[in-house]
This record gives C-alpha cells, structure tokens and sequence, in this order.
C-alpha cells in the first residue's frame, strides 16, 4: 500500500485578470500551491503529483525537487484531472490510496488530511464536505433519506431544491486506488460544462455496492481562491496562524493584525514587534530584538536585542544590540557590526559597518568597508560611482571623518585618520592623519543690506 | 410626471463638536454631502434641491452645477424643511415624484433609492424602514394590527411599548407632490420638540385613504453619521465597497482594510498594493504598477509598471517603469520620465527627470529641468532659493552630477557634463565639459594622536 | 466601616515566556498591573494592598505612592494570598469590606467593581462570574438546584459533568472582613494542585448560613492575560476604549483601528488623527492640528493647528501652526516656534527654532539655536561633535544659511547673516555679513569624451 497525493493545479482563474497561473498567486510570502503542497508534506505522501494545464511551464518550475507533475490539455474536468493523474501515475493497486486536494486551498492544514487518509482506511472513497450559509457556485453534496451520500451536483445541473442544500463539496477526496481507475471509466460529461466531474465516481462506487464516507471540515478552512477579495482573505487567515504560532512561542505583537511575517521567517522568544511591520523571505530575528513600527526587511539577519524603527532591510544583516532608523534603507551586502549604528535618513549598500560603529545621520555608504569605533560626521558619502563603474572605500578603526565628507573611491583612510568637515578626499589618509579640503572663509560685512537693497530695486523695476 | 430629489442638509451635527457643518465632514474622500448626491444622481432625477440651513453659505459653494439650493431658516423639523423645498419648487403636479433623503446618510446607495422610486408607482407614499437592535433615538415604525402603517413616532414622544419597536424610520421617503403640499399644510408640532416632523404627513394621507408604501432596508445602509464614530464607520464601509469593486477589476490589495483610496481614484488591472496606501484625489495608477507598503499619493499620476513605496507624492507624475523610494518626497509639478528614479531621501519639486534619468540618494532638486539618461550624484542639492525668488536650474542629458554638486540656480549644465563631487556650481557648463570647484586635498600626519592629547590636557583642566 | 481593595499581583505568567513578571507587561502604554489599580482607584478605598511574588522587587518599585505591598512566598495559592494580605492589614472588623482583584485582568472597570463594593451591603462575600462558550481552564461556578451557588471548582477537580458548566469565575470578590478572616482558616488545599483557593472560603461560608452573592459580568471585561495573545486583545480592548473616549470628545479618526493612543495622552477638540498614529507617553496635541498618517510622538507638545504627518518625535515641542514632515525626526530638546517647518530629510536635537523659522529638507540640526524667521537651506549641517564632546552652535534672527552649509561647532552666525552655499563655516560670521568658503569654479572642456575614451581603452585592456 503506497498513499499518492494528487494536487490539481491546472486552472487559469480568469476571475483574478491576471496573466500569472492562479495557482502561483501568493498569499503570506508562498504561493497557494505552495502552500496546497505544505499541507500534503504533512501526511507524507510516498509520491506526489501535481496536474498542470493553464502555465504548465511556469507552473512546474515552481516544484519542489520530489514533487511530480502531469499535464492535463485539454482541460476536461477535475475526473479528467483524475484520470490523467492515474495514468500517470500507472497500475493502480486497490489498497493504493489516492489522496485529491486543490492548490487552489491554501487553508487546508495537514490535520485535514490526515483525518481524510484516516477515514479511508474502512471505506472505498472519502469525501469532504462543509456547510456554507451561501453555497452558490457549490456543488451541493445530495444525501438520501437515510442520510446517506447520493451524490453531489453542481450549481449549473442543480434545480431548485438542490439549491437550497447548504451542505456542498469541498474539494478535497481519497480514494482507493484500483476502485478509483474504473470508477473513472463510468462517469460521462453529462452535465450543464460538458465536463467529467470528479465526483460523479461516488455514484458509481455506491451503486457497486462500496462505502463512501463524508468527513465534515470548517467552512474556512476549506475556502477555494477564486478572486482578489479571497486572496486577501486567505492571506489574512494565514498570517493569522503564523502570527498566533509565534505569539505562542513568545513574542509579543502589540496589533497581530498589522504584522505580516513570511512562513519562511524565524523568531527567537523576547522579540517585540510593533505595528506596520513585513518580515519577508528567509529573514530571522534574534531575542530580544525591537522591531518597528514600520519596518519592511526582507532576507536579512536581526540581531539579538537590535533596535529597528521605520526602515528598510533588504539582504541586510544587523548585529547584536545595534540600532536602525528611523529612516533607515539597507541594502542587499549591508552588514553592521555590533552596537553600531545606521541612523536617521542613512543609505547603506554593499557595505561593513565594524562594532561600535555609527552611520548617524544623512551618509549615503555604498561599497565600503567602515571599521570598529569609526564615526561617519553627517552629509558624508562615498563617491562610488564614476559613470560607468562602482569602486571600493576602505575606511579603518577608530577613525573620525567629518560632516559632509566625500569620499571619492577608490580611496582608503586608514586607522584614527581624521576629516575635516566639508572635505573631498580623492587621495588616501594615511593612519592618524589629518585630512583636509576646505578653502579660507571670507567674510564681506554689510553683504545682507545691499543684498535687499539690490533685491528691492530689482523688483521696483520689474514693476 | 418629473421626478425631484430634496435632499435634507440643514443640520449642524453638534455631536461633532466641530465648526464645519456637519454634512462637509469627509468619508472616503468625499463629503458626506457628496455621497448623498452620488446616490441622488443614480436614479436620474429632473430636479436636485438641497435644503441648507447651517453654514448654508459653506454648504451651497460646494454643490455641483445644476444642483439647487434652498435655505431654511429658522430649522423647524424635517416636515418644515419639506415645505421650504417644496416652496422652492413652485406648484407641485400631482404625477410629480418628491423623493425625500439626508445628507448625512452617505451609505444610501442608488438601487435603495430606484427602489423607492419604483414603489411609489403605485402609492401616495413611500417610506424606508429598518430593523435596530438598538433603537434607541430613533422614530419608531407603529403598525396597525394588521401590519399596515400607523404612523412614526419619535423617541420622545414615545410610550415605554412602542420604544420596544425595533423597527424605525430611515429617513428616505418618496411622495406624490400635491398629495405632500396638501399633507404638508396638515401637520403641527405637537410634540416634545416643538417641530414638523415630515412622518406626520403619513396619518394624514392614510386618513385620506391614501396608499403608504414602506420599504425595507438594511441597517448598514441607512446609518446616519451622528459622531465622529460613525462618521469612521461610515468611512470605512465607503472604502470597503471602493477595495471590494477595484478587486473585482484585478486589483491585487495583500490588506484591504488598510489601504485608502478616493472615490476619485483609477487603477487598472494588475496593480498591486500593499497596506498602508493611501492613494487620494485624482491619482491615476497604470497596469502593473506597484504600490506600498506605506505610501500616500493625491492628485498624481503613477505609470504602467512603476514601483512606489514608502514616499509621498503630492500633484506628482511618475513615468513608466520608473522607481520612487523608498522614502522620497514627490511634491508638486514633480514629473518622472520614464524608467526613470527618484530614491531614497530624494525630494523633488517642479522638477521634470527625463526618459532614464536616476536621482539615486540624498538630493532636493527643485524648479529643475534634467535630461534623459543623467545621473544626480548623492547628496546633490539645486540651490533654487536666494532668499527671495526661486530660480530655475537645467541640467542637459547624459550629464553626470558629482556627488555633493550645489547647482546655484539660475544656472544651465549642458550635456554630457561633468560636475566634481562636492562642488559650487555658480556659473554655467558646457556640454561635454568638467566643472570643479575644489581645493587641494592636504594633509596633517599626526594628527590624531595630538587631538586626542589635546582632549586629555583639556579635560584635566576642567576636573 | 473601610474599604480595602486586594489585588493580587504575584503570578510569574509562564505562557508569556518572558523573565518580566507577567504584571509589568504593558497594554494601551500602561503595565497590567498599573490597568488594576486605575480601576480600583475608581472606587476608592481606603487602603490599596498589592500582593506581589515573583519579581516582587520590580513590581513593588512601579507601585505609585499610597498603594502598599506584601510578599506571598511561597506561592500556595489564591487562597494563601489573601490570607497573607490581610495578615499585613491587621485585625479586620467584620464591617470592612476586602475587595480582591487581579493585576492581570486589565479590562475590568471600576464600575463593575463598584458593582460589587454595592452588592455587598447586603451579603457576607461577592463573587463575580461570566459566562464562557469555551470554559476550559476556569474555575467552574456550581450552583444547587434552586440555582444558589454552591460552590467553584478547579478545571483539574471537576468532573465531566462539571466541566461542562459555562458560568466561570472571574476572579473578582469582596468580603466582610471579619468572615473573611474566619473562613481563611478553614480552607485546605485539598485538590489537584495542592493550592489554597480563595473561593472555598464560599462554601464555609454558606455552610455557616451566610449570604454570598453572584455578580454577573461580561467575559470581556473579565478576561485574564495569561498569553501574547491575550495580552494583544487586551491592548486593542484598551485602545478602543481609550479612541473611542476622544472621539465622544471631539476628535477626527479615518480608521480608529489604526491609531495607539497611550493613557496618558490629552488631545483638544478639532484634532484630526490619519492611520498608523502613535502617541505616546504624555504627550498633548492642541485643537485643530492634523496627525499622520504615520507619525510616533512620546512624551511631545504639539501645538493648535500644526500639521505632523510620516514623522517620528521625541520630547519634541511643535509650535503652533507649524509643519513636521513628511520624513522629520525630532529627538529630545528640539523646540519648534510658531509657523516653522521642520520639512523632509530633517532630523533636529536639542535645538531651539524660532517663530517663522524654516529648516526645509535634509538638514541634521543638533545642539543649536536658530532665531526667528532664519531659513536653513537643504543640505546643512551643526557639525555638533569633535570626536570627543558635542559644541553648540547659534543663529541669529532673519539668517540666510546657504544650502550645503556646516556650521562646525562652536559656532556663531549673527543676525541677517548669509552663508554661501557650500561653504564650512568655522569661524563666526557678523550680524548682516556674507560668509563663504569657496574656490574657483574652474572648467575642463572636453572632459566628457576623453573620459569616454580612457573607460573604452580600460574596458578593452581588461577584456
């Protein structure tokens, strides 16, 4: 006995106006069929197929190494869907089972599945159903007197007291394996769509005498994405459960609902997170650290107990107890030493800030290297761009550089060097030197009255 | 038969504590009184008059052409209010249709209001009923035994039986015209408040035998805005329905209860948006751009595929392709060619930046004009202010800007100049020239290690 | 007769997993704890005695003048800790009331406890019970046939009938004192966890034939913090409370939710606040000015009619009239007059701006005074810091400081002074002077195409 997963994922959605595959949407950092496969992984399947169709190629890319794929062209159904998954697939043994979800279903959770492929242990085929106050557009699940599933029929084919069943088809099936391959022979486009419909093996499988059960699932959970609104809606309830997780685990949120944290992001216990705050991608934050209000980062590294307001992080690492924003950009190869600093209104690029070290204020650093102690004096820039290439700034230990320097690269300055305010330095600073670029200040007194005198003539001949 | 919308928009709305007259206060972008004429507008009427009474002055400047205004004074109650407008009006046909709303209901929507219109073909009357669960101030809905209407009875005059009622005015009603002049004249303030209520008209016609028609409708949609609570209510039911639709339309919103658009706003498929958007006025936005987190733009124009986030645009035009932020300042007459970019801390004003042109970091470029292709070096300032006039700097294409440049304005760099990084430019540039404005870079060896001795010596003096 | 208010204070809160005491976490700006006593305040007794435990040294030095403390150690119970409060209150009469509350149940009002100081009149003990739809994990309340309290059982003791119980306890009492004494004595820790239970005192004193009566309160109201998640309901309960208490008084909020307003703040009618507004602290906003969108102000001034938006404060005075932002950081010390501007790009500290005075884009002003109606042109810079000590610089009234200017510290520019754009001032500049550091603007034609050329043969020689 081997458990097959089957994820369909060959629809357009053309209700989302999109070029891009529906299933390739994202919703909390990943996209739904990413998520559709999260939830496979987690009743661990000895295979998994995925049916593409509408962006195939786009699609497969997309899949996991292990994960397998089939297209289904054209597309007849989600029984077509079936039987090019079986055929796919190969001999189906009777015990094999089948389980059939959507990638469309990001809210699906492994304990979902688990409870389907549990549940077919005594039956030939599982079935999942929810109750929905507006089942429109549903396939209704018809049960008998007895309270028996029949069979279950979609919205076109429904009359009117079929429309009236709350009780619809979620979606989600397993079946055993040999029982689903000739079930599949039986069912005929015989419907509003012209399309094979899964579930009409269940009447098959009934009428042959097997046993089909229902398994009862939450109306949310089992939520399709058809539309921006429950894109949004899916990403809502996603990062309500990461956020919930890390809530358990110890960090504190002021508002959850304004957090948005990737899946693939790590918090350790003590981190603070204020409003307005998007941790995307492979980003992880140490203990202790305050992060927010209002900050994007995305790839990079916090450090423990860092201190991070109103900024941007993109592939940036923050060492331990340092400080960020606000107004703060880093980016991607930024990489600050303990207890620095990158202040308010501060760009950093490709750059190393040593331990101890502070950026305050108003510096554009790209492309350098800034060692421990050093202070960065406001309005400071590293030239690094000629034209045509970007070149390095090498700047030591301990060193003090002055307000509104430009530092033209290629240039060093070495340990302890100093700069005066105001400077261009285009030639390297020796260790412990004094660098300085600055003419003598005149003064012209009586300048500001002549200034208005002349200003007024001016404007008295403009008249 | 023609059909007039009277519109009530006298009230001062004390519970807002505030000076503006009530039916100005904003929701969605749009006074309340504005929304209450969008719905007008939708059943298509021959006449719109507006009854104002306080800050009728404020009040009538902001109505639409076409719309008339009536005042009334002293404020009697809505029955009295009715009569003003009907007086307005002049001899009122028999066929002719009144319809009766408030401009403190911004949630009535057009199909509420066709509703009426069509229910009052065949009766005297209409009147626009709803179910509260809290009724509490409301005029209640007294029914006959059989259900038909008696009459609408308001909170204090109510009996401690009828302020059980659940069901209430709305405060949306249509009349036959001559049947409501010859009402009108039939009521008296015999109540706690000494006013004309216009319900009172409703014993009347129903004494005459006259057909009264009620109209159900939702709760939600006949809010009125009493207070600054339901005016944030109201504001965020408006936005709800505004997000909802451009979802419709292929609009991608990770949040849509924090995002902020106008009534005014366009955006056309494949826009995204992160939260924390606030897109007001006339902002357009093309196919493909993206937007957010955290940006406000009014008035402005973003282009096809254009990447804005955390920036503020005001009366600004980004081009296709181009890149705003994070963190920039787009004031008015800012306008961005295409694939072009305006970065972190960039403040623009009355600026245009040609087809590729960057201002990558750090720079205010005021009353400017900058060719295609050319690069604004970090830290680079347009000196547009002598203290008393702006004056205007242009810079050619394919020019680079050193990092630091003081472009004194009125000043003209041509072409494919050069500018030295930290340099005053005062007098004009030649295409294809350098200009510098530096000192020798000197040096003093040793310097550190005597500031430092300095520092020791003075603060031994001053223990 | 006095009244004695009890609340205990001495739970570590594991599930918080943080080493702070669970009483110190702070919601809506104040800690649980200092939420407890507001609310106890509200009835005011005439001794306040907090029960402290795990980290009692911290707690104790947060409790406000007035309120006494005594340490429960070990921990043996609700019981025990009432027992160890009234053996520091001394012998208590049979007619002083102990009211017991909890420092971890924030949202409890002071009416509702005043509910309770009333209901004892006439009963031996209060307890407070709430109806639960998920009791798990609270005291179940067990009442005989007749509907009479019986008595509370632990979740760990109740059986499963029991469990099934809704009505919970609150954890909120009041007692005679004298009986309460009494049936102290009579309690064993006879359950599960091996615990004195303050309510097996009821029991007792039934038994004894006393009255106690039941209380019934909202499960919002009542619901204790034991987790982040909890600890993030009870701030957004608090906040609304807090927003909705400011707009009965007047003030405008777009989107209540997205507004932090701490306890502590006060704001004047007229006040407009857009989303993602933090204030903070004690500060206070004067009538008509407009906050946000995104602006943190702690413990900051914000005059009548200014207008704040995308900014953070710190201990920052804003006069009145004057604009902050988009992109201001304003950090302690800084003081704005009226009708100044601290614009784009402008971070301020322990600095003076005068009335009129403009300090509009990319400018750090630290340590300075700037006089009356001055402007500060883009790019400026206090050169505040020698390495060693900061320096102060001032400027006069009416001053012109040119774009690019640092001002290196100490420094003084007189009034009506100017400064040319670019230039490093080190020496002080006389009332009404010009002072500029500057060489000449020298030009290099032809510059652009031989350093084409040498970047084509450096490219080549590279290939």
């Amino acid at each position: 006995m081997s458990l097959v997963a089957v994820v369909l994922a060959a629809g357009q959605g053309t209700r989302m106006k999109s070029e891009l595959p529906k299933v390739l949407h994202t919703a909390a950092g990943r996209t739904l069929l990413s998520w559709a496969l999260d939830a496979v992984t987690g009743v661990s399947p000895d295979r998994t197929v995925v049916v593409v169709g509408f962006g195939a190629g786009q699609v497969t890319t997309t899949l996991p190494e292990g994960v397998e794929s089939v297209t289904q062209t054209p597309q007849l159904g989600t029984g077509h869907a079936a039987a090019v998954a079986m055929g796919h697939l190969g001999t189906a043994r009777d015990d094999d089972i089948i389980l059939v979800t959507s990638a469309d279903m990001p809210l699906v959770t492994a304990p979902l599945l688990d409870k389907v492929v549990k549940a077919i242990e005594s039956a030939a085929a599982v079935m999942v159903s929810t109750e929905r106050a507006e089942p429109f557009g549903y396939g209704r699940v018809v049960r008998t007197d007895t309270g028996s599933l029949l069979r279950v029929i979609e919205e076109r084919d429904a009359d009117g007291d079929q429309r009236q069943i709350n009780e619809v088809n979620a979606g989600v099936y397993a079946f055993k394996g040999g029982l689903l391959a000739n079930a599949l022979k039986a069912i005929a486009p015989n419907n509003a769509q012209s399309e094979f419909y899964l579930p009409d093996v269940f009447p098959v499988l009934l009428s042959d005498g097997h046993r089909v059960e229902v398994v009862r699932a939450d109306p949310f959970e089992t939520m399709g994405v058809n539309s921006h609104d429950q894109l949004a809606q899916a990403d809502s309830v996603l990062r309500g459960r990461i956020n919930a997780s890390w809530q358990r685990a110890g960090i504190f949120m002021q508002d959850p609902a304004r957090v948005y944290i990737d899946a693939g992001v790590t918090l350790e216990p003590g981190v603070r997170i204020y409003p307005g705050v998007h941790l995307e991608g492979s980003t992880s934050v140490g203990p202790g650290a305050v992060i927010g209000p209002e900050v994007f980062a995305v790839d990079s590294v916090i450090g423990p107990g860092a201190r991070v307001w109103y900024s941007v992080l993109r592939s940036a690492q923050v060492g331990e107890g340092s400080e960020v924003g606000p107004y703060a950009s880093l980016r991607p190869g930024t990489v600050l030493g303990a207890r620095s600093k990158a202040g308010t209104f501060v760009e950093m690029k490709n750059t190393t800030l040593g331990d101890d070290a502070k950026v305050p204020h108003l510096s554009y650093m790209g492309d350098a290297s800034i060692g421990a102690r050093s202070n960065i004096g406001a309005g400071s820039i590293t030239c690094n761009f000629d034209g045509y290439e970007k070149h390095h700034t090498e700047i030591g230990e301990d060193a003090f550089i002055g307000s509104d320097t430009m530092l033209v690269a290629p240039v060093v300055v070495g340990d302890k060097a100093v700069t005066g305010a105001g400077s261009v330095i285009t030639r390297d600073v020796e260790e412990g030197a004094l660098a300085v670029e600055r003419s003598v200040q005149k003064e012209v007194p009586g300048y500001a009255a002549r200034r208005e005198e002349r200003h007024q003539t001016t404007a008295k001949n403009e008249e």
